[in-house]
């Protein structure tokens, strides 16, 4: 699924295609790796969650906000993020940070990557509770422990850097 | 997409990400063949659509049939067929009528298929306007010719066979 939905070869994916793909993975996701550990009781961090597909599906492609958030809810069995953590950088910043071969959806237009983070920023903004934004233009070990430090308090939780 | 839902060889799909993968192949099937033929003013016969859906993953797998439906509504913009033809046999009758190696869902229990047609019946029966039932035990030209005239009976256009 992630090959169909990121191979810059995949060709013109329609955008409910796009976001039915990334829904599909991420019930698979769920299913084989985070509702496993959840049970055994551990705390899982993943790199992107429904707050994700809010912003690129929605937002970026300009889906239906309230379609793409209750397909998220099908997706997950209505399971959303405790804490979603926003590492913010102006559009450019993170183009210059990105590897050399772009995937089909960094590959897009910069315009779209404008939209995608406005999105972003309006998700964390409307639902401050769950959602941490941290400026990622500060070195990254401020940024680390930034991060660190907002987990535990949201959380409640005992966080440590690794030594 | 049909690949990683139909090989045998894909394992434990979850149920939601069936149906995810399930849409996802026809949002980009309705976008890239579907709606152009409408727009060209072309009438459009597929092998299985929504109703196809609610029958194999809402009745068949279990799937709340109320979030399946607003599920397909996402996947092809609201569309609905105009007319579901079922062409209804005894689960038995239709394993054997089945070619020699089953795809990943025709390898289904006998109870799964028993839930699917008892589902696509129920949904014939709860939406008469919009299918027409046929038994499939009658010669198969006869099968075909009642097809015809229903078609062309609901659909008010005219259909003929082929010579």
């Amino acid at each position: 699924m992630r090959e169909l939905l990121l191979d810059p070869g995949s060709g013109a994916l329609d955008d409910r295609t796009e976001l039915l793909l990334m829904l599909a993975a991420r019930a698979q996701h769920l299913s084989e790796r985070i509702e496993p550990a959840l049970r055994a009781g551990r705390h899982v961090v993943v790199d992107r969650f429904s707050g994700s597909t809010l912003a690129y599906q929605g937002h970026g492609r300009g889906l239906p906000l309230d379609e793409v958030r209750r397909a998220c809810d099908l997706a997950t069995g209505g399971r959303w993020a405790d804490l979603n953590v926003l590492v913010d950088v102006p559009v450019v910043v993170g183009s210059a940070r990105r590897h050399a071969s772009p995937d089909r959806i960094e590959a897009e237009a910069v315009e779209f990557h404008e939209r995608v983070r406005r999105g972003y920023l309006v998700e964390a903004a409307t639902d401050p509770a769950h959602w941490f934004v941290v400026s990622g233009d500060a070195p990254a070990a401020e940024v680390a422990s930034a991060i660190l430090q907002a987990v535990g308090d949201r959380l409640g939780i005992a966080v440590r850097s690794a030594p």
